[in-house]
C-alpha cells in the first residue's frame, strides 16, 4: 500500500496513536487503513460414502484437487459463502451442515473455514474454474495430487474420524516451514 | 474506496474480467482490489464457575460488559489473537481451547470466532480499552448491560450448556433488522 484509497495522498507506515502496532497512515485525510486475515469458505460435499472434489482450472495448483472453497465474500454468511462456493466451482448444491475444520495459515493470513455438507443431487458438473468434479470413495482419492496441504490435512481428519464413527470439530496450525514453499509445519489443536 | 492504494489512480467499481461481481479495479496498473469479511476472535475466560468480563472504555457501547475479543491481525492465528485480545483488554493470561462460538454478522461483514479459554492466574486489571475487569458468577452477569447481541446470545448458550453438563459448537448469524440499530434477527444452526 502507498495512496490512500480515500483521498489519493501517500500513506505511511506509523503505529497510530492509541495503538500498539504499525498500520498505513494517511496523514492528510486521517484515514487509517487496517489490514486484516481473510476467510476461505467452503465445504466437503458428501454423497453417501463418497465426497465431492473439484480439479483445479485456475492456478495456483492449476490441474490438482480440491473441496469447493473460496475467499468470503462481503455481505454473506460463512455458511453462505460455502454453499456459494460449491455452487460456482461445481454447479451443485449443497446443506451446509456444521463447521469440521479451523485452520490458520498465519503466513498467508488466512482461515480456512471448512463444514461439512450434504449434496442435495447428483447434478454436478465444472464450473469456470474447474477442469473436471467427481465423486471419491475413500479408496479413491487421489491424495498425491491434493491441491493444498490444508485439504490434504482436513480430508485425512475426515476419513479417520468416519472411521472412527463420529465427525468433531478439528483446529489446527499449517505454516510454511522456511524458504522451501512445499515444506509446512502442521500443528493440530483438537 | 475512490483511489488506487498501489498507484494513486482513481479507482472504478465493475466486475472484473472472469469474476461475477463489482469490484474498484484500477484501470491504469490493473490492481483489483477485494474487500472481503473480517474476523473477530476473542475467549470467555473461566476460572472454576467464573467468567472474567470487561467493562468498555471506548465506543461503541463505552461503560458496557462484553469478553476479551478484537479484530484478528495479520500474522496471527485464530487462537492467538483470542490470547492476545485477553492480554490487552485485561492484562490477562489464558490457555485458549476449543471453539465455542461462530457468529456471521454479515450487514458488518464481520464473524466471531468465540473461544473457551482457561484463565491461567487471577492477575488481571483493565488494560487502556477497560474501564473495570471482573470476575463473574452466572447469577451475577449484567445481562441488561453486555455490550453486544453476539456476546450476549453467546453467554446466553454457555451457561445453558454448562448447565446441561457439556460445551459443544454453536453457530449462528446475527443480522440487524431493519432500520433500528436496537433490533436483531437471531437464527441458531446448532
Amino acid at each position: 500500500m502507498k495512496y490512500c484509497s480515500q483521498c489519493g495522498s501517500e500513506v505511511n507506515l506509523q503505529v497510530p496513536e492509541g495503538d500498539n502496532r504499525p498500520r498505513y497512515v494517511c496523514n492528510a485525510c486521517g484515514t487509517i487503513h487496517y489490514q486484516n486475515p481473510k476467510m476461505v469458505v467452503g465445504c466437503i460435499p458428501e454423497w453417501e460414502d463418497r465426497i465431492l472434489l473439484c480439479r483445479r482450472a485456475i492456478e495456483p495448483r492449476y490441474g490438482l484437487w480440491t473441496v469447493p472453497a473460496g475467499f468470503m465474500e462481503q455481505g454473506e454468511t460463512s455458511q453462505q459463502g460455502a454453499a456459494r462456493e460449491t455452487l460456482e466451482e461445481a454447479n451443485a448444491r449443497v446443506e451446509v451442515k456444521a463447521l469440521y475444520g479451523l485452520f490458520n495459515l498465519p503466513h498467508i493470513n488466512q482461515v480456512y473455514l471448512l463444514f461439512r455438507g450434504r449434496l442435495l443431487d447428483l447434478d454436478f458438473s465444472p464450473g469456470p474454474e474447474s477442469l473436471e468434479v467427481g465423486l471419491f470413495e475413500e479408496a479413491e482419492i487421489p491424495w498425491q495430487q491434493i491441491a493444498f496441504p490444508v485439504i490434504r490435512e482436513t480430508l485425512g481428519l475426515y476419513f479417520r474420524d468416519r472411521a472412527n464413527g463420529g465427525f468433531s470439530l478439528h483446529s489446527g496450525d499449517i505454516v510454511r516451514s522456511g524458504s522451501d514453499m512445499r515444506r509446512y509445519e502442521i500443528t493440530i489443536h483438537g
